[in-house]
């Protein structure tokens, strides 16, 4: 399996990465080619889809340690549920599959929003979101359905005039997430997201978020 | 990469495979996992999903021959277009992704229905289809857009009687994909297509397609 090219995100931590593609449509990613893959010509027609699959690594999983349950987050992180009912990483080929919308093709690089990779991911492969075979409304999602749209309310309760509004809106968006562990309940605990150069300290209480401070880890 | 399951279906042969999944409803399939991965904790929630992903091997393509451009068979087999626009198997990795259904889980094998894989593919994932993520009315198709919904009237000049109802659904979906190669327009010219025991002769004429005779291979 070669890689074919490495995605450049602002999430260069693990913590606060969506558990999906989509969910945090503002968080923007840049796919770059290997030298070897690099040519315009393999991407001939790729402009005219709005979206795309990608197919990647999940770093810091060989598939070796792989278990035959896991505990979605989403599910409170105390339930188990099949690896193959899931989309975790640690599963026997440690491979992630994401949808991702197309925004621009620039200089043979693909401009891509609602990532869920940590920058310098690998990637294996790329194709076209085909609705005929891709989009099924009337799917049934198991016991991901209860907890699909689940977001929480985010108050920021610092100063915010660092960061630009897309910058601002990407952290929201992270934070409606809620990354915080979710077998821990501890209230008043301070947790650190990085996005960019920014760290960004929040503490949950019933359910919802709250930006203590937001500290640009560049200037000294 | 490790295999974790293969594939059984009815497609021993690639000629008439259709050229995504779920094109072919009535095409099914059982994914038997393998020794090591044979663990039903390893499914457990996966019933309450009605749609699989599965990452598969395209066999027959080692990625070394790739080309940065291929011809897709639906803008008939003439115009070339960028390997990561299409769906090709000729790419750097021969990868597949296909959307299944999934009908029932029975001793720890999935029964699929809307198949594009040739028997015994070698697979190595499944993860469950999640709407939230994964679904996309709004998504744009690009040059795949004109070309999603067209199907081809097929008429069956022979006794078919041979057939089972649900035989008889599957081959006709699959011709109603029109799989004879489109930069041939012989008319008269008989096409051979394996389905089961069975080999479905068929012409194409003013786009449309006759089946002039059922053979069953098996029958001496």
């Amino acid at each position: 399996m070669k890689i074919i090219a490495k995605i450049k995100t602002d999430m260069k931590e693990k913590f606060g990465l969506p558990r999906q593609s989509g969910l945090v449509p503002e968080l923007k990613g840049k796919i770059v080619f290997e030298p070897e893959y690099k040519d315009e010509n393999a991407l001939r027609g790729l402009d005219g889809f709005s979206h795309i699959w990608v197919i990647w690594r999940f770093d810091g999983f060989d598939g070796n340690k792989w278990s035959p349950t896991v505990r979605p987050p989403r599910l409170g992180g105390n339930k188990r549920m099949g690896v193959f009912a899931t989309r975790s990483p640690n599963r026997p080929n440690p491979i992630g599959l994401s949808l991702l919308k197309l925004d621009k093709i620039e200089d043979g690089e693909l401009y891509v929003s609602g990532v869920d990779m940590m920058d310098g991911t690998a990637i294996y492969d790329i194709k076209p979101y085909l609705k005929i075979s891709d989009c099924r409304p009337d799917a049934i999602d198991g016991f991901a359905e209860d907890t699909a749209e689940q977001t929480s309310n985010v108050t920021f309760e610092c100063d915010t005039d660092m960061l630009t509004k897309a910058e601002l809106k990407a952290v929201k968006q992270m934070l409606e997430q809620d990354p915080h562990p979710s077998y821990k309940t501890e209230p008043d605990r301070l947790y650190g997201m990085k996005y960019k150069d920014f760290n960004v300290r929040f503490y949950v209480k019933d359910a919802c978020v709250y930006v203590k401070e937001i500290k640009n880890d560049s200037v000294k």
